[in-house]
Protein backbone atom coordinates (compact mmCIF):
# COMPACT_ATOMS: atom_id res chain seq x y z
CA UNK A 1 0.00 0.00 0.00
CA UNK A 2 1.59 3.55 -1.11
CA UNK A 3 2.61 5.35 1.75
CA UNK A 4 -0.40 7.67 3.26
CA UNK A 5 -2.72 5.27 0.69
CA UNK A 6 -6.58 5.13 2.58
CA UNK A 7 -6.56 8.09 4.42
CA UNK A 8 -9.80 9.30 5.42
CA UNK A 9 -11.91 11.28 8.17
CA UNK A 10 -11.96 7.79 10.36
CA UNK A 11 -7.94 8.13 10.28
CA UNK A 12 -7.23 11.23 11.14
CA UNK A 13 -9.98 11.40 13.76
CA UNK A 14 -8.35 8.48 15.74
CA UNK A 15 -4.98 9.67 15.11
CA UNK A 16 -5.75 13.02 16.67
CA UNK A 17 -8.20 11.43 20.22
CA UNK A 18 -4.60 8.98 19.99
CA UNK A 19 -2.63 11.76 20.40
CA UNK A 20 -5.13 14.26 22.77
CA UNK A 21 -5.82 10.91 24.96
CA UNK A 22 -2.02 10.36 25.71
CA UNK A 23 -0.81 13.47 25.65
CA UNK A 24 -3.59 16.68 25.68
CA UNK A 25 -4.99 17.85 23.22
CA UNK A 26 -2.55 20.98 22.89
CA UNK A 27 -0.10 18.39 21.27
CA UNK A 28 -2.43 17.94 17.99
CA UNK A 29 -0.66 19.70 15.16
CA UNK A 30 -0.89 19.31 11.43
CA UNK A 31 2.98 18.36 11.18
CA UNK A 32 2.18 15.71 14.47
CA UNK A 33 -0.69 14.11 12.70
CA UNK A 34 1.08 13.62 9.50
CA UNK A 35 3.95 12.34 11.06
CA UNK A 36 1.95 9.82 12.90
CA UNK A 37 -0.55 8.82 10.14
CA UNK A 38 2.93 8.80 7.68
CA UNK A 39 1.23 10.95 5.40
CA UNK A 40 2.64 13.81 3.77
CA UNK A 41 0.65 17.38 5.66
CA UNK A 42 -0.86 17.96 1.94
CA UNK A 43 -2.84 14.65 2.32
CA UNK A 44 -4.50 15.84 5.64
CA UNK A 45 -4.68 19.39 4.09
CA UNK A 46 -7.05 17.61 1.49
CA UNK A 47 -9.12 16.78 3.86
CA UNK A 48 -9.30 19.58 6.31
CA UNK A 49 -8.06 23.62 5.59
CA UNK A 50 -6.53 24.20 9.04
CA UNK A 51 -6.63 23.36 12.84
CA UNK A 52 -9.60 24.14 13.58
CA UNK A 53 -11.72 22.33 10.82
CA UNK A 54 -10.01 19.26 12.10
CA UNK A 55 -11.29 19.91 15.64
CA UNK A 56 -14.49 20.51 13.92
CA UNK A 57 -13.94 16.69 12.39
CA UNK A 58 -12.64 15.48 15.01
CA UNK A 59 -15.62 16.76 17.39
CA UNK A 60 -18.81 15.91 14.89
CA UNK A 61 -17.00 12.27 13.55
CA UNK A 62 -16.73 11.96 17.84
CA UNK A 63 -19.97 11.62 17.98
CA UNK A 64 -20.73 8.55 16.04
CA UNK A 65 -19.95 6.43 19.25
CA UNK A 66 -23.02 7.57 20.48
CA UNK A 67 -26.14 5.57 18.92
CA UNK A 68 -28.93 8.30 18.00
CA UNK A 69 -32.24 8.33 19.80
CA UNK A 70 -34.98 6.00 18.00
CA UNK A 71 -37.45 8.82 17.30
CA UNK A 72 -39.83 5.51 17.03
CA UNK A 73 -38.65 4.49 20.84
CA UNK A 74 -39.75 5.30 24.75
CA UNK A 75 -39.22 8.80 25.18
CA UNK A 76 -37.52 8.88 28.42
CA UNK A 77 -35.69 4.83 27.79
CA UNK A 78 -33.94 6.89 24.68
CA UNK A 79 -33.05 9.96 26.17
CA UNK A 80 -31.46 8.03 29.22
CA UNK A 81 -29.26 6.04 27.41
CA UNK A 82 -28.19 8.71 24.69
CA UNK A 83 -27.21 10.83 27.69
CA UNK A 84 -24.96 8.30 29.26
CA UNK A 85 -23.42 7.06 26.40
CA UNK A 86 -22.31 10.79 25.53
CA UNK A 87 -21.81 10.93 29.27
CA UNK A 88 -19.08 8.23 28.96
CA UNK A 89 -17.92 9.17 25.41
CA UNK A 90 -16.69 12.79 27.33
CA UNK A 91 -15.40 11.18 30.95
CA UNK A 92 -13.25 8.53 28.59
CA UNK A 93 -11.97 11.17 26.30
CA UNK A 94 -11.38 14.42 28.75
CA UNK A 95 -9.73 16.34 25.56
CA UNK A 96 -13.18 15.63 23.75
CA UNK A 97 -14.96 17.15 26.60
CA UNK A 98 -12.60 20.28 27.00
CA UNK A 99 -13.14 21.11 23.58
CA UNK A 100 -16.34 20.64 23.33
CA UNK A 101 -17.19 23.15 26.10
CA UNK A 102 -15.36 25.72 24.04
CA UNK A 103 -16.92 25.08 20.32
CA UNK A 104 -20.08 25.04 19.05
CA UNK A 105 -20.97 21.47 17.21
CA UNK A 106 -22.54 21.97 14.13
CA UNK A 107 -21.35 19.26 11.72
CA UNK A 108 -23.40 16.14 10.20
CA UNK A 109 -23.33 13.82 12.93
CA UNK A 110 -24.12 16.64 15.67
CA UNK A 111 -26.96 17.74 13.82
CA UNK A 112 -28.10 14.40 12.75
CA UNK A 113 -28.72 13.40 16.51
CA UNK A 114 -30.12 16.60 17.37
CA UNK A 115 -32.71 16.29 15.12
CA UNK A 116 -33.56 12.59 16.33
CA UNK A 117 -34.06 14.14 19.76
CA UNK A 118 -36.21 16.83 18.64
CA UNK A 119 -38.09 14.09 16.43
CA UNK A 120 -38.48 11.70 19.54
CA UNK A 121 -39.67 14.68 21.86
CA UNK A 122 -42.17 15.62 19.57
CA UNK A 123 -44.03 12.50 19.35
CA UNK A 124 -43.83 12.74 23.15
CA UNK A 125 -46.17 15.56 23.17
CA UNK A 126 -43.04 18.46 24.28
CA UNK A 127 -43.62 21.70 22.88
CA UNK A 128 -41.00 22.77 20.81
CA UNK A 129 -39.59 25.78 22.98
CA UNK A 130 -39.52 23.44 25.69
CA UNK A 131 -37.70 20.15 23.21
CA UNK A 132 -35.27 22.99 22.29
CA UNK A 133 -34.85 23.83 25.89
CA UNK A 134 -34.45 20.27 27.21
CA UNK A 135 -31.64 19.67 24.23
CA UNK A 136 -29.82 22.80 25.63
CA UNK A 137 -30.30 21.51 29.38
CA UNK A 138 -29.01 17.93 28.33
CA UNK A 139 -25.96 18.62 26.56
CA UNK A 140 -24.59 21.56 29.12
CA UNK A 141 -25.43 19.33 32.30
CA UNK A 142 -23.99 16.07 30.20
CA UNK A 143 -20.88 18.41 29.81
CA UNK A 144 -20.75 19.96 33.03
CA UNK A 145 -20.82 16.42 35.04
CA UNK A 146 -18.53 15.47 32.73
CA UNK A 147 -16.26 17.79 32.97
CA UNK A 148 -16.32 18.05 37.13
CA UNK A 149 -16.12 13.66 37.34
CA UNK A 150 -12.70 13.99 35.00
CA UNK A 151 -11.74 16.92 37.71
CA UNK A 152 -12.05 14.99 40.14
CA UNK A 153 -10.24 11.82 39.03
CA UNK A 154 -7.44 14.08 37.85
CA UNK A 155 -7.55 15.69 41.38
CA UNK A 156 -8.05 12.79 43.44
CA UNK A 157 -4.67 11.26 41.44
CA UNK A 158 -2.23 14.87 42.28
CA UNK A 159 -3.63 14.10 45.85
CA UNK A 160 -2.60 10.49 45.62
CA UNK A 161 -5.63 9.65 47.05
CA UNK A 162 -4.60 11.76 50.46
CA UNK A 163 -8.10 12.56 51.89
CA UNK A 164 -9.73 16.12 53.30
CA UNK A 165 -7.84 17.60 56.39
CA UNK A 166 -9.31 16.57 59.71
CA UNK A 167 -10.04 20.05 60.49
CA UNK A 168 -11.50 20.07 57.00
CA UNK A 169 -15.20 22.06 56.96
CA UNK A 170 -14.64 23.99 60.39
CA UNK A 171 -15.48 20.57 62.62
CA UNK A 172 -19.35 20.77 61.54
CA UNK A 173 -20.45 17.37 61.81
CA UNK A 174 -20.74 15.33 59.30
CA UNK A 175 -20.21 17.41 56.91
CA UNK A 176 -16.51 16.70 55.67
CA UNK A 177 -17.52 13.18 55.14
CA UNK A 178 -20.18 14.24 53.08
CA UNK A 179 -18.28 17.02 51.05
CA UNK A 180 -15.04 14.09 51.10
CA UNK A 181 -17.70 12.45 48.72
CA UNK A 182 -19.14 15.06 46.13
CA UNK A 183 -17.95 12.66 43.33
CA UNK A 184 -20.58 12.12 40.15
CA UNK A 185 -20.83 7.77 39.71
CA UNK A 186 -22.64 6.53 36.47
CA UNK A 187 -25.22 6.05 39.29
CA UNK A 188 -25.55 9.52 40.68
CA UNK A 189 -25.15 10.81 37.26
CA UNK A 190 -28.08 8.57 36.15
CA UNK A 191 -29.81 10.08 38.67
CA UNK A 192 -29.54 13.57 37.90
CA UNK A 193 -30.39 12.57 34.16
CA UNK A 194 -33.72 11.20 35.20
CA UNK A 195 -34.56 14.34 37.26
CA UNK A 196 -33.55 16.53 34.12
CA UNK A 197 -35.92 14.46 31.59
CA UNK A 198 -38.79 13.80 33.86
CA UNK A 199 -38.80 17.39 34.68
CA UNK A 200 -39.46 18.01 31.01
CA UNK A 201 -40.89 14.88 29.42
CA UNK A 202 -44.77 15.45 29.62
CA UNK A 203 -46.33 13.64 32.95
CA UNK A 204 -47.63 10.81 30.72
CA UNK A 205 -44.00 9.31 30.03
CA UNK B 1 1.99 54.30 52.01
CA UNK B 2 5.13 51.97 51.95
CA UNK B 3 5.80 49.79 48.48
CA UNK B 4 3.05 46.94 48.95
CA UNK B 5 1.33 48.08 52.22
CA UNK B 6 -1.86 46.60 52.86
CA UNK B 7 -1.14 43.25 50.62
CA UNK B 8 -4.09 41.17 51.58
CA UNK B 9 -5.61 38.55 49.81
CA UNK B 10 -8.55 40.33 48.56
CA UNK B 11 -6.04 42.65 46.40
CA UNK B 12 -4.54 39.53 45.44
CA UNK B 13 -7.56 37.86 44.30
CA UNK B 14 -8.89 41.31 42.20
CA UNK B 15 -5.62 41.57 40.88
CA UNK B 16 -5.52 37.98 39.52
CA UNK B 17 -9.01 37.93 38.20
CA UNK B 18 -8.03 41.45 36.16
CA UNK B 19 -5.26 40.05 34.33
CA UNK B 20 -7.27 36.62 33.36
CA UNK B 21 -10.56 38.77 32.37
CA UNK B 22 -8.72 40.83 29.88
CA UNK B 23 -5.37 38.37 28.92
CA UNK B 24 -6.50 34.52 30.20
CA UNK B 25 -5.32 32.58 32.91
CA UNK B 26 -2.92 31.93 31.47
CA UNK B 27 -0.84 35.49 31.87
CA UNK B 28 -1.22 35.59 35.66
CA UNK B 29 2.10 34.26 36.86
CA UNK B 30 3.74 35.33 40.62
CA UNK B 31 5.86 37.69 38.17
CA UNK B 32 3.03 39.83 36.42
CA UNK B 33 1.06 39.39 39.71
CA UNK B 34 4.13 41.26 41.84
CA UNK B 35 4.32 43.54 39.17
CA UNK B 36 0.76 44.72 38.60
CA UNK B 37 0.61 44.89 42.55
CA UNK B 38 3.55 46.90 42.87
CA UNK B 39 4.99 44.58 45.57
CA UNK B 40 8.35 42.13 45.63
CA UNK B 41 7.38 38.68 44.84
CA UNK B 42 8.14 37.62 48.81
CA UNK B 43 4.91 39.26 49.53
CA UNK B 44 3.09 37.28 47.56
CA UNK B 45 4.61 34.15 48.52
CA UNK B 46 3.81 35.44 51.89
CA UNK B 47 -0.06 34.63 51.57
CA UNK B 48 0.27 31.77 49.50
CA UNK B 49 3.17 28.90 48.66
CA UNK B 50 2.77 28.75 44.99
CA UNK B 51 0.37 29.21 41.82
CA UNK B 52 -1.33 26.03 42.78
CA UNK B 53 -2.26 27.87 45.99
CA UNK B 54 -2.78 31.03 44.40
CA UNK B 55 -5.57 29.47 42.09
CA UNK B 56 -7.22 27.47 45.30
CA UNK B 57 -7.39 31.22 47.10
CA UNK B 58 -8.73 32.94 44.22
CA UNK B 59 -11.48 30.52 43.44
CA UNK B 60 -12.74 30.54 46.84
CA UNK B 61 -12.28 34.17 47.40
CA UNK B 62 -14.36 34.58 44.24
CA UNK B 63 -17.52 32.78 45.77
CA UNK B 64 -17.80 35.62 48.26
CA UNK B 65 -19.57 37.40 44.96
CA UNK B 66 -22.53 34.68 45.33
CA UNK B 67 -24.78 35.48 48.54
CA UNK B 68 -24.48 32.29 50.47
CA UNK B 69 -28.37 30.84 50.63
CA UNK B 70 -30.46 31.79 53.90
CA UNK B 71 -30.90 28.47 55.70
CA UNK B 72 -34.37 29.46 57.35
CA UNK B 73 -35.47 30.64 53.95
CA UNK B 74 -37.63 29.60 51.34
CA UNK B 75 -35.51 26.22 49.42
CA UNK B 76 -36.83 27.02 46.14
CA UNK B 77 -36.51 30.73 46.34
CA UNK B 78 -32.96 30.71 47.83
CA UNK B 79 -31.64 27.76 46.00
CA UNK B 80 -32.69 29.93 42.75
CA UNK B 81 -31.41 32.88 43.70
CA UNK B 82 -28.00 31.09 44.67
CA UNK B 83 -27.62 29.31 41.29
CA UNK B 84 -28.19 32.65 39.15
CA UNK B 85 -25.69 34.65 41.17
CA UNK B 86 -23.67 31.44 40.87
CA UNK B 87 -23.86 31.28 37.19
CA UNK B 88 -23.68 35.26 36.76
CA UNK B 89 -20.49 35.00 38.14
CA UNK B 90 -19.10 32.40 36.02
CA UNK B 91 -20.80 33.92 32.67
CA UNK B 92 -18.93 37.42 33.80
CA UNK B 93 -15.49 35.67 34.42
CA UNK B 94 -14.97 33.46 31.57
CA UNK B 95 -11.66 32.19 33.59
CA UNK B 96 -13.30 31.19 36.52
CA UNK B 97 -15.50 28.83 34.72
CA UNK B 98 -12.08 27.19 33.04
CA UNK B 99 -10.31 26.86 35.80
CA UNK B 100 -13.77 25.66 38.49
CA UNK B 101 -13.69 23.02 35.95
CA UNK B 102 -10.18 21.48 36.48
CA UNK B 103 -10.12 22.06 40.30
CA UNK B 104 -12.05 20.68 44.05
CA UNK B 105 -13.23 23.91 45.59
CA UNK B 106 -12.88 23.38 49.33
CA UNK B 107 -11.56 26.76 50.65
CA UNK B 108 -13.72 28.20 53.59
CA UNK B 109 -15.79 30.04 51.87
CA UNK B 110 -17.20 27.24 49.43
CA UNK B 111 -17.31 24.88 51.82
CA UNK B 112 -19.24 27.60 54.20
CA UNK B 113 -21.67 27.65 50.95
CA UNK B 114 -22.15 24.23 50.64
CA UNK B 115 -23.12 23.81 54.09
CA UNK B 116 -25.68 26.27 54.69
CA UNK B 117 -27.22 24.28 51.25
CA UNK B 118 -27.21 20.80 53.16
CA UNK B 119 -28.87 22.99 55.84
CA UNK B 120 -31.66 24.29 53.99
CA UNK B 121 -32.22 21.35 52.17
CA UNK B 122 -32.32 19.25 55.49
CA UNK B 123 -34.91 21.74 56.50
CA UNK B 124 -37.07 21.10 53.42
CA UNK B 125 -37.01 17.48 54.51
CA UNK B 126 -34.52 16.22 51.71
CA UNK B 127 -33.21 13.22 52.74
CA UNK B 128 -29.35 13.37 52.79
CA UNK B 129 -28.17 11.37 49.61
CA UNK B 130 -30.63 13.57 47.79
CA UNK B 131 -29.37 16.83 49.17
CA UNK B 132 -25.16 15.65 48.65
CA UNK B 133 -26.87 14.98 44.58
CA UNK B 134 -28.33 17.98 44.34
CA UNK B 135 -25.49 19.82 45.64
CA UNK B 136 -23.54 17.88 42.89
CA UNK B 137 -26.09 18.64 40.12
CA UNK B 138 -26.53 22.06 40.70
CA UNK B 139 -22.71 22.97 40.77
CA UNK B 140 -21.80 20.87 38.02
CA UNK B 141 -24.96 22.04 35.62
CA UNK B 142 -23.89 25.49 36.47
CA UNK B 143 -20.36 25.06 35.37
CA UNK B 144 -21.81 23.24 31.96
CA UNK B 145 -24.24 26.06 30.78
CA UNK B 146 -22.10 28.77 31.91
CA UNK B 147 -19.19 27.08 30.12
CA UNK B 148 -21.76 26.63 26.84
CA UNK B 149 -22.87 30.08 27.26
CA UNK B 150 -19.26 31.29 27.28
CA UNK B 151 -18.58 29.71 24.53
CA UNK B 152 -21.54 30.27 22.51
CA UNK B 153 -20.97 34.28 22.75
CA UNK B 154 -17.22 33.48 21.82
CA UNK B 155 -17.83 31.46 18.70
CA UNK B 156 -20.40 33.66 17.56
CA UNK B 157 -18.00 36.82 18.26
CA UNK B 158 -15.52 34.63 16.43
CA UNK B 159 -17.78 34.18 13.34
CA UNK B 160 -18.77 37.93 13.12
CA UNK B 161 -22.12 37.22 14.06
CA UNK B 162 -22.23 34.96 10.82
CA UNK B 163 -25.68 32.71 10.35
CA UNK B 164 -25.92 29.38 10.07
CA UNK B 165 -24.79 27.99 6.11
CA UNK B 166 -28.98 28.00 4.47
CA UNK B 167 -27.99 24.43 3.49
CA UNK B 168 -27.63 23.81 6.57
CA UNK B 169 -29.22 20.79 8.95
CA UNK B 170 -29.90 19.04 5.60
CA UNK B 171 -32.74 21.38 4.52
CA UNK B 172 -34.70 19.51 7.01
CA UNK B 173 -37.84 21.80 7.91
CA UNK B 174 -37.57 24.35 10.70
CA UNK B 175 -34.68 22.63 12.21
CA UNK B 176 -31.84 25.63 10.63
CA UNK B 177 -33.93 27.87 13.15
CA UNK B 178 -34.08 25.43 15.68
CA UNK B 179 -30.71 24.62 15.82
CA UNK B 180 -29.65 27.88 15.43
CA UNK B 181 -31.23 29.10 18.70
CA UNK B 182 -29.60 26.65 20.91
CA UNK B 183 -28.30 29.66 23.13
CA UNK B 184 -28.55 29.91 26.93
CA UNK B 185 -30.11 33.22 28.12
CA UNK B 186 -30.70 34.32 32.03
CA UNK B 187 -34.48 33.05 31.04
CA UNK B 188 -33.42 29.93 29.50
CA UNK B 189 -30.73 28.79 32.21
CA UNK B 190 -33.62 30.00 34.98
CA UNK B 191 -35.99 27.16 33.57
CA UNK B 192 -33.45 24.64 33.21
CA UNK B 193 -32.70 25.25 36.80
CA UNK B 194 -35.85 25.43 38.34
CA UNK B 195 -36.58 21.57 36.77
CA UNK B 196 -33.47 20.76 38.35
CA UNK B 197 -34.73 22.27 41.70
CA UNK B 198 -38.26 21.18 41.71
CA UNK B 199 -37.36 17.86 40.96
CA UNK B 200 -35.12 17.32 44.26
CA UNK B 201 -37.48 19.68 46.59
CA UNK B 202 -40.12 17.00 48.59
CA UNK B 203 -43.13 18.44 46.64
CA UNK B 204 -44.67 20.98 50.01
CA UNK B 205 -41.89 22.86 48.18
Amino acid sequence: MARGAGLDADRIVKACLAIADEEGIGQVTMRRLSRDLDVTPMAIYHHVANKDELFDLVLDESLRAVEPVDPAGDPFDELMRWGRAFHRLLVDHPSLAQEMASRRLEGPVAVGAAGRILDLLARAGTPDDRADELLVALFSCILGTAQYRISRNAESARRGGRALPEDFADGRAGMRDRLSDTSITDQRFAAILTVLIRGYLPAAH
